[in-house]
């Protein structure tokens, strides 16, 4: 099983004082990039994997998705999402994305926000998502970028030119990576942009977008702090039929 | 029309000495890795586009290509590929990339060496190019590195740490980056995976493979100073249909 950092107290409590955390969609600024990708939701069933508090969840329910599951590892992110108000439509399991089984030819999308880069055995999960997409459906879903990922001491550098750099080093050398985010030894999986292209190829799915997501101008307008993002990408989005 | 660096005579005196030049694709240590994308050439009519000194059209008629055309900005570029043991299959023109007219339905693989971060109108070839294959036939090609593209002042960084690194910045900036390689002022294109991938996707090409091509061990242990490569990927190489 995955580290469930999220169900550790002191992260989770750093987790939840998080905009995204309190506010949802609206404070995640790729969330505009990630909704673009995704089918119409009408009438449709759809699948979280890693569904948190449950944002995204609801979210579909207001676009019109029939059935929405959300999945995910942690008790305490089930446990907020279940403290909100209730929809019938919405259904909440804990589940270990490492070893999850899912109902065949079941989802319209398969949607999956920031929860990939901590698994290790993504391919066998992809392999369940195929299964389990109805003819024509779709996955989306965001990973940190892999130049994020990849160094050994991840951070930017200033180096007195007064441009900000991010460098990187280990991009090649695939696996664990462990970080001090909201709490001491984080652990995730680095792995490069080729692989989840061609973990993605090899379970037969065509890929559909590939985006390296940074801020709009109107975002670092509306919130100056976001600038260095466009050094290098944050977030790497994907959308495969 | 792109800048041709390549027939600056100070440049392509520089060029000349490099392993890749004097030995061809045995001193192209990514080669293998592409060769891996082609399709059987036996019987194949191939275009080759920044052909140089025609390594790979050479190389392609004994894996049995049934014609080769290459074509190449640069005068001097052409003349070194011409005095070389001629071959009445294999075709040289001079010809820009950025302007190129392709006959249609013409080649059962189009390939590209380290040509198409030189041009600015990558998307027009592009759409050439995808008329120009047949039915099933494929277009593979190297670039550099986006990550290796994208920094204003590129260079490896020690920081005391031992461990080199590479400063990215400005990824999402797209556009010209003017580099001091074998002659100051060489101008390139930096686009992001994500552009690469998008060009291809809207031209209509099945993306096929992508890899961020780094040494293999066995290519270290031979040449240990293209260990530092595995620190970032010097090559994007894609192939689609």
């Amino acid at each position: 099983m995955t580290q469930n950092i999220y169900d550790d107290p002191n992260f989770f409590r750093a987790y939840a004082q998080l905009p995204r955390s309190m506010q949802g969609l609206d404070a995640a600024p790729e969330f505009p990039a990630l909704r673009a990708l995704l089918p119409d939701l009408n009438g449709l069933d759809v699948l979280d994997l890693g569904c948190g508090y449950g944002w995204f969840c609801r979210w579909a329910r207001t676009q019109g998705a029939r059935r929405v599951a959300g999945v995910d590892v942690s008790e305490l992110m089930l446990a907020r999402a279940r403290s909100m108000p209730t929809d019938p439509a919405i259904t909440y399991a804990r589940e270990d994305l490492e070893t999850i089984k899912l109902k065949r030819k079941a989802y319209g999308l398969v949607y999956s926000s920031l929860a990939f880069h901590y698994l290790h055995n993504l391919e066998g999960l992809l392999g369940e998502v195929r299964s389990a997409l109805t003819p024509g459906g779709r996955l989306v879903f965001s990973v940190e970028h892999p130049i994020v990922t990849a160094p050994l001491q991840p951070g930017w550098s200033d180096a007195g030119s007064g441009r900000k750099s991010w460098p990187v080093n280990g991009y090649l050398h695939e696996g664990e990576r462990s970080t001090d985010w909201l709490a001491k030894g984080v652990i995730k999986q680095h792995r490069t942009i080729a692989t989840y292209v061609g973990l993605l190829l090899r379970q037969g799915f065509r890929l559909a977008h590939l985006e390296e997501w940074g801020p709009t101008p109107q975002q670092i307008a509306a919130q100056p702090t976001l600038a260095v993002e466009r050094e290098r990408p944050p977030f790497l989005l994907i959308a495969v039929e």
